[in-house]
């Protein structure tokens, strides 16, 4: 996959920073290339649900972003995303010191883009798959967005 | 539908002050009935996305417990819940004073209950849908598990 | 909701008629409204799984069409219809007389429309949910289709 | 992935036959391994849609049927197996000599599995992704089924 905006990964980053709940939530962007895009989130005891283990919400959001991300990732310059839906398998249990979500592009249209997004837990040296997103995006144009 | 456990709603209130994405994010339970339970988030600027509207992953986290509980309150007393999958579309940007999750048992089979949720957007007086979920909840018995 | 169409329904049923998986299987349509349309489906020996239900396939088949449609009946007369994706969740094996997948319309937005569908089983007099589908459909303008 | 049913090849391509629908549509089995089961279903004009690309539900039905066996190829000998629910996003209009669907469990649990269909258009030497799939399987055990 390629890139036509050159300064997509600047331009990436830059949108992510504007992302408040990522900020809320701990997340922070690891890898920009073009149609891959990975999040990370350490694990906080306040992103629980009942049992203790990461909240499926806290889940669907760092995959949700790292859909949007990559998809990004391949769009012009002049060019917004807009999420218009996702389906979140939920695997395992989420623990250990973090998740990473890792969102692929494995389809890339003029309007629709369609990702997925792998989710492992981080435990030391250990990685273990714990969710599975597919979603689909779009590629809003002449409306002055570019992120 | 029918609850199974006459104490439904106090084990739904408590199993929800135990969610620390629920409190984190600011989110409220509002009704609680057999087969339906309503969530409460109000809009803050620090749960938006890059264009200033709620993350998708704050809408999904709120619909996303509305379901599960939809769906506990039909369950037995020694049962617990187990988010399996879920899909949302996001119908219009989420803006406004708070949206409204309403969760809606579907389908309440011995092992897998079926959930809708519909959250709307509120503003002063006015509602409007912006986002749709369907998603799948195991009933998860004999691992010492109530909520 | 309204038809933009006011020769929507022969449209429609002009379409239908062209789908030719619907003719194979036996499907018929049923109602046809703005933003809701209805397909039924006689069960048939030839349409069924390992087990002697009527295959998920063909579940999916009649409520894709039913949403599909459902959508095609508020756009304007130039367009054409598009599914991009759908979920379902299957409830009960679908067994008896016949299903009726009845899709509605939930947003209708310029470009993207979401829809709902549920499927009956119905056996004499009694109908029974058997599945339900979430789906989203595209709006295709200027490429030469009006279904 | 490991096989638990040392015959679970003879085991899957029997009860693929008992599918009607498979046989209705033209579909047939080709690779079967533990984990990873592929149909290949040629187009045929009577499988189309409106437009005369084949239509999403025959898509739909041959990835769902790759993914049960998929998942089927790593459960014990007394074991049956359930469409819970999937969600499939056609990427592109499926046309050419066949499509083939792919099923790939990435999860297999104990009672749930988890798994993805890629659904590739085959024109002479040449594929291309038009569908992909993510469902959900139930493992059904003490039921007397074992396909």
């Amino acid at each position: 996959m390629k890139a036509k905006d050159p300064n997509y990964e600047k331009r990436i980053r830059d949108s992510f920073a504007k992302q408040q709940l990522m900020r809320t939530i701990g997340a922070e962007m690891t890898d920009v290339e073009p149609g891959v895009v990975s999040i990370r989130l350490p694990f906080r005891d306040d992103l629980g649900q009942q049992h203790g283990f990461l909240h499926a919400g806290a889940i669907a959001a760092v995959a949700d972003s790292a859909c949007g991300y990559a998809a990004l990732s391949l769009m012009p310059a002049e060019a917004g995303v807009l999420s218009i839906e996702f389906k979140v398998n939920m695997l395992s249990p989420a623990k250990g010191d973090a998740i990473i979500a890792r969102g692929t592009v494995i389809r890339a249209g003029r309007t629709i883009m369609v990702c997925r997004a792998d989710v492992h837990a981080v435990t030391g040296s250990e990685q273990k798959l714990v969710a599975a997103m597919q979603g689909t995006i779009m590629v809003v144009e002449g409306r002055g967005l570019n992120d």
